[in-house]
């Protein structure tokens, strides 16, 4: 199988696993779940979630069924951070992926209450994980350990010292001029935390040390940085019809980018030796996941 | 002491365990710290803490250092579900206890990110009380599984089948014609559903058996009926001044109310009646705690 074919395999056995989890559409509040599921089925790439479930897989875990619960947390919580960004208050973006954003479709007040809900769904899902432990079994205790540390991980990279934290960067730098630095920090923040919070947690719940578990993270934060540069350099180099959105935004929104503060070469050499620092970090662990390698290097090599 | 002077006592109390959770005023989001610990001191009457620390105290409860994290986080989940609630796209409010509102002081996106960061800092303080536990205490995996089953709680009741689902029907209801039985429901949910899940957790936490904490759950769902049809009450009763946010905004609004369906002198007779079975169920308990029963009937018979 080509490296696209495992992918869409797996994208599919992680939409099967959130499925799931999902809200049934029923009852006198149909259209928050309606809203909700149209969220989180918009048809994203399930990146998150897979880089947790090969992490896990790198460390050979054992225990799949107390991972699946933090897969589906991971990508609501991504999911409700999209539909939160988008409305008019924040990014005011109308298409997503192709498809009309939430508030757009629901309106504001529902898109407000979804992403709540995913919020919330994600935190009561994640929780779920303690129910899917063998109480019985030698290494309960351990089992339960982990859990509590990946949930640590979770809503701490989630909350305003991760991904809220990089949201409110993005807003108080726009229209003023930046540094790397300052912009490395946001993106790290801003994507890299929930990127390190799926590798952390698949190393976490596959029993790594902590030692391995740090290695994911500095892995997880390159991708991320990377991830956001190469976002940039695509907004001015890609056109509409390829990436799904409208390009230019950036300027047109006065954002900061790292194409705004070194031209298009530096930026790309600025990925290159990210990309690198991710590959060495990635070399010095024990174990072997081709797949993961390549995803990696994937993720931050798009051209979309 | 006076009833009004314990309850004093305990507001402060609260406000010191409270205080400890609250994020740090500094860094390069200084900005988010400042409008979460503005929207979270806004002088609240800590209700929710205090049903669930007056209940924990019912059942005689040994852990209180266990019931901290909870009772801090229940109190961030109903600061950011009003902090929402008052945004342009749901109520509009700009005012709320004399003071403005999250975003006429820090503006839109600012409130819409410093309501996902209490959101989010709920879970992970409650996670916190994990840490608190003595893990050479004989009854050690006791305490977790209460943990546990408290966490439980408190995101289904914050969530799409509690708090935001009342949420979403409040929102649908607007302007169409209602039944009891619908109102009802609706109250149950967007405020009863906090009311229930301080009280179970008080109750979980200290170690009371399932039927008692249905029997609290019972309790505290009738209060939140009542605060609620109380509060339809006072909307056409009272003044400006008294209540602190502008009166007879329900008619503005075009929402349904128990004065909408039915006269004021019913409304009232429906007040006594939930307050007379909650007052009864309280009774059937065998443990006594006189501030609780008299904040109970306080909640409900409140004239502002």
């Amino acid at each position: 199988m080509s490296f696209e074919q495992e992918q869409t395999k797996r994208q599919t056995e992680i939409n099967e696993i959130i499925q799931r989890y999902l809200p049934k559409e029923e009852g006198h509040y149909k259209t928050l779940m309606e809203a909700m599921n149209y969220s989180i089925r918009a048809g994203g790439k399930r990146i998150r979630p897979m880089l947790m479930l090969e992490t896990f897989r790198l460390f050979n875990g054992k225990y799949i069924d107390i991972l699946h619960p933090f897969m589906t947390a991971i990508e609501m919580i991504h999911t409700y951070s999209l539909v939160h960004d988008d409305l008019p208050a924040l990014d005011n973006d109308e298409y997503r992926r192709g498809r009309k954003t939430t508030h757009i479709e629901f309106g504001e007040a529902m898109a407000i209450l979804a992403g709540d809900g995913l919020l919330t769904l994600a935190f009561e899902t994640a929780a779920g994980a303690y129910d899917k432990v063998d109480v019985k079994a030698l290494d309960a205790p351990n089992i339960y350990r982990r859990i509590m540390r990946a949930y640590k991980v979770l809503s701490m990279k989630a909350g305003i010292h991760g991904m809220i934290g990089g949201q409110v960067i993005d807003i108080e730098f726009v229209g003023k001029s930046q540094t790397k630095d300052r912009l490395d920090m946001m993106y790290l923040l801003k994507t890299g935390a929930l990127f390190e919070a799926s590798m952390m947690i698949g190393a976490i719940l596959a029993g790594a040390n902590d030692e391995e578990v740090s290695i994911t993270q500095s892995i997880a934060g390159d991708i991320g940085l990377a991830f956001q540069i190469k976002d940039d350099i695509l907004d001015v180099t890609s056109s509409d019809a390829i990436i799904g959105k409208p390009v230019h935004s950036d300027e047109k929104n006065d954002k900061p980018t790292y194409v705004a503060i070194m031209d298009l070469a530096r930026a790309k050499e600025e990925v290159s030796y990210v990309t690198d620092r991710a590959r060495k970090a990635y070399e010095s662990l024990p174990y072997k996941n081709e797949f993961l390698r390549e995803l990696i290097i994937k993720l931050i090599n798009r051209d979309k």
